[in-house]
């Protein structure tokens, strides 16, 4: 019978069985909160080195006690135990360096990896050697990796084996970007990024600086000028622009939770209808992309715990300079939606289940 | 096929029509959110006396553009408009004394009506003119009511037109409180909760004293010893004890946007196990009552933006005295979730669905 | 005998009468907790229009009891009464429009004027008209008008009668900028500069955007690309560069309750130590303007409460791009503690008394 | 000449040299910002295990850089070093335990010690070891210490040569409740008290629980029904009362920086006229001690940054039971303040200098 929602416990057939790899950190939490709601998906692995032995409702509290996930034990990271499962896919979200360790021997028994590390979206290992300070670890699988921009890349996501799910930062930034590069109206050299992110950005680490009382009552710019999330947006701004671009990006830790703003300017020779236009053939049918024009201003308060990302700009009249916003929820569309968003596509699903 | 999530888009048959008065608050926010995306349930009126002639995306931009709900138009509060739209059941979220106006002629009209006001929380029309400082605007309805107390009172909603959705603070003290006052563990009249609310508790109101800047970075009890809503969590306590019982209730208002904590004191003959065994045979097959036992603690950021309800205790084995903990998120459990498990009640639905 | 603090209570010569106009504000309270320890003022007379009547301490319930101020009634604003008083100096923490009212008849009875609005601030009232959207109302006393940025104007100040206190943004952006233009290391035109505000900077006005929960969890830009601070922004830069010039400049709310940070880009042919000699000549012997250099990072936690301002810089080696950063206390050095500096160096005292 | 503030620069002679141990901390550090200001006092040694070598400005860049202390190097904790250096006395805010080792060879060499810690507050070695869970590190010293509660122990600090300082949740417990047990109006016993605390007061750790985003939009209880403060709390109570009591004290964590508040419930047959008189008798003249009587609330706000305490009280006239309030700052009032203020008493200077 239709018409009913479907909840997770009266579907028999058609679920495809996942792990979560680093399922401790915020990534890897929400991911949890969401697959747990998945109509098609069923969690079957939970690692973290941290927390092996414990149950999945001890790390997370607001997990329904009546859902399967919660009894689910953490299992040390070994991908061995999970190739034996019937698992179709495997989250990474661990550290970079780490994840391409588990990606190699996942991929080679046939499960879909999506890594939310940085390990596998730049395809230059120079690149990634200049911005992560160590060699890099798998570099004969990064021509097989897709990066996972899902408006931007859809096609090749859908083939894809390996996703190399954006960063959060890039995500806030490319998305208005590179519509507007592509249809020649900013100068891809021209781009100067200012984003402010909340504090889960920074990840679940018992560090001093990321601390209540560090950061509340507290804005600081940080990794500036030469941030690590640079080597992947210059790289998919150039391939925008058909050439090799260096961009400015000025990141900021702001006291909330999550979400990030991030306002650009650029150069470039376009009125607010053109940007509108370059906009609407980019993104017109995406239904997580908020196209809110020149009235209004994002807010991540509009995104929070969603995978949307609002999209403003202005064309300064005085001087013709253009502003773009944005907003998103670094942990959703810049993290954990994304990455199941990219899921979805993968497995020819319609692109929004399990994320509203 | 079965085993896709039914999204609201694709569901044709079986709903019933809703509408929300006063959907510009908190509160109202809440029910929107929810109903937005509730399988059984089509929203067709939003009202806002302010707001009229508005769209809901306008003051509402996290909605889903391409959700129905995001093109609907608010319109002045009129029971008349709504009568004729084959409308099964209405949401009051409007202040009290103005909720009773609404409800007469929406009754009358045979629609169920949930109301969020205190309007028909006491049955004793004096003590709604003592704690609310006016004569009761609508004595003859008082009788018709049910206390939406859900774990407590779901025999009496099954049946109910009318239902009084609990505060948020009498929620989170009369669950933890209720089943030891009526299993003798606990004296009622011994008992003094201690709450601390976040800010949307206040209601979406232009005062200065709930600017951030006063809110942030402060603490403050406030409404002492009188607070409003102990005229409901008294007429049921007096009811689980069988005699009219007073308390204490000291409410405080603390940084954060939604949430409520309350620590509960009081004397009693009780063990830690006897006061489980009373808890889970009151709450033992709830799905939002998570019963935390004596090991751990709740924590507002458990429940937020879920209708679940933390309850913890512990003995001091020193003194004797019982203590009892809750967690709730005050626009969820506390309103907008608790009135919608209500309505699924009354619909003979599942209690959960559209709150998950 | 010396040695010991001269609290105020102690002092009996050598204090002059001041009046705060508008002490109801943030600015106004900030410049009532100021002056209230300073050791050469006497504050005679607060007014407020709404408030009139109260004490002090009604408002300000942080004031110490047993401080002369805490009694002082609140009066209207009426310059009538104060030069009565032998007011020597009077601080207007009014909106724009107003305070031009009161600094007409305070300026003719002798008395000198720091004036927080934005009433003085432009030299041209046709850019007055055009960003504050009316006529000035005080054309004739624009020229008599000081800007109130004390690092740079303070020869000025010094003969001053009426000083333009700068806005909290145009300090932020100002000080780390005007030195390098000076010296010709950044071109002008070239900068963008991107501000976080907190939630004081926006005023103490009961509106719904600026509740607690509208702004917690909440990032978000406005008034792009006009925001009023500007046309003071540009005018000194203009000065400084000796041409016209327009920049950008696009500030967002964040959900503290003082500070701002402020990142800058800007063009040039500099390079890390150009710019750090241009810093120390400017700012070498000032005590309020910490050159934090090319390692660390300014923070508003570092300045919350104090009059100082951070300034930190950096060259990108990639693109030659210069940024520049800059933390400060929007209520102390952005309004009261700036305004404070300035009556100091007017009145020819040790220009950080009572701001330690 | 009289008549000027006496900056600390300026001064000459008069001073005492003052050291403190476990400078990092967030209580050190509060000690620091304090004591630099201190008219009577020359910091001349800051400890830190961790950050030995560098230099104050280093840890706390709010530092004045032309302030003496700002380039003082910190220096590993060895009480033989600042024997050496006319020490008069020194300030441990070290954990408990680890504050005796370096109690006893300060006494030893004739240094005033206030320490921060719990390791001289409660006079019994047994009470210790419970609450603890460790043998009492320097026995012989509990006779000699002196429970610093300013308004309370005043003559006996006046004379002392160790001071222990009170916990920052005894302070908001007890200076409310003494009073008034003294005076017959409650019952020692029924004191049931319940307190809200930023997350500052759990120290500056590197712990997982205390991130920011595990302690935004969080409120939660904790270390119920035994936290460690209770050793102190019913100590003082008990000698008030004349004979041994045990108390409830619920403590919670709340998301801001600084503050305590705390609500009090208890029994006694006394009116708020007489409540009112009893703390007049014991506060009315302490220039810290706000007494708010029955109108207003205490409120963390208003005493933040200060060494203030707010006290409100109320009986309800429905039930007869005495609720009190208070609000302070728990670094300051709560710790570092507090500890100054004994200073100064034992050095009988005026009680208030450099807190204010």
């Amino acid at each position: 019978m239709v018409g009913i929602r479907a909840d997770s416990r009266f579907i028999a057939m058609n679920l495809i069985n996942v792990a979560i790899f680093g399922a401790s950190g915020y990534s890897g939490e929400e991911l949890v909160r969401r697959l747990a709601q998945h109509p098609r998906v069923r969690i079957v692995g939970l690692t973290s080195r941290q927390h092996a032995g414990k149950k999945a409702s001890d790390l997370f509290p607001w997990l329904d006690p009546h859902s399967p996930v919660a009894d689910l034990q953490f299992i040390s990271p070994d991908a061995a135990n999970l190739t034996r499962e019937d698992v179709a896919a495997v989250f990474l979200a661990l550290p970079h360096g780490v994840a391409s360790e588990f990606a190699v021997p996942l991929l080679d028994a046939g499960i879909r990896v999506l890594d939310l590390s940085a390990d596998f979206r730049t395809r230059d290992p120079q690149v990634y050697r200049e911005f992560y300070q160590q060699e890099h670890p798998a570099k004969a699988l990064l021509s097989r990796s897709v990066y996972g921009l899902a408006e931007i890349h859809r096609d090749e996501i859908r083939k894809a084996e390996l996703v190399a799910c954006p960063g959060c930062y890039p995500t806030g930034i490319l998305l208005p970007v590179l519509p507007l590069i592509r249809s020649g109206l900013i100068r891809a050299d021209s781009v100067i990024a200012t984003s402010m992110s909340g504090v889960s950005g920074a990840g679940r680490k018992a560090e001093i600086s990321l601390l209540f009382v560090e950061c509340n009552e507290s804005v600081r710019p940080y990794s500036l000028p030469l941030h690590r999330h640079l080597s992947e947006i210059e790289q998919e701004i150039s391939l925008a622009a058909g050439r090799e671009t260096k961009i400015q990006f000025a990141p900021h830790l702001v006291p909330l939770n999550r979400g990030i703003v991030t306002t650009i300017h650029a150069d470039g020779n376009a009125n607010e209808v053109q940007i509108s236009n370059a906009y609407t053939r980019a993104y017109g049918s995406d239904r997580f992309v908020r196209l809110l024009g020149t009235d209004r201003f994002p807010d991540v308060k509009h995104v929070a715990h969603s995978n949307a990302i609002e999209i403003a700009w202005r064309v300064d009249s005085r001087t013709g300079k253009i502003i773009l916003m944005s907003a998103l929820d670094n942990l959703v569309k810049g993290a954990a939606g994304q990455a199941i968003q990219c899921l979805n596509i993968m497995q020819g699903w319609e692109e929004g289940i399990g994320l509203s």
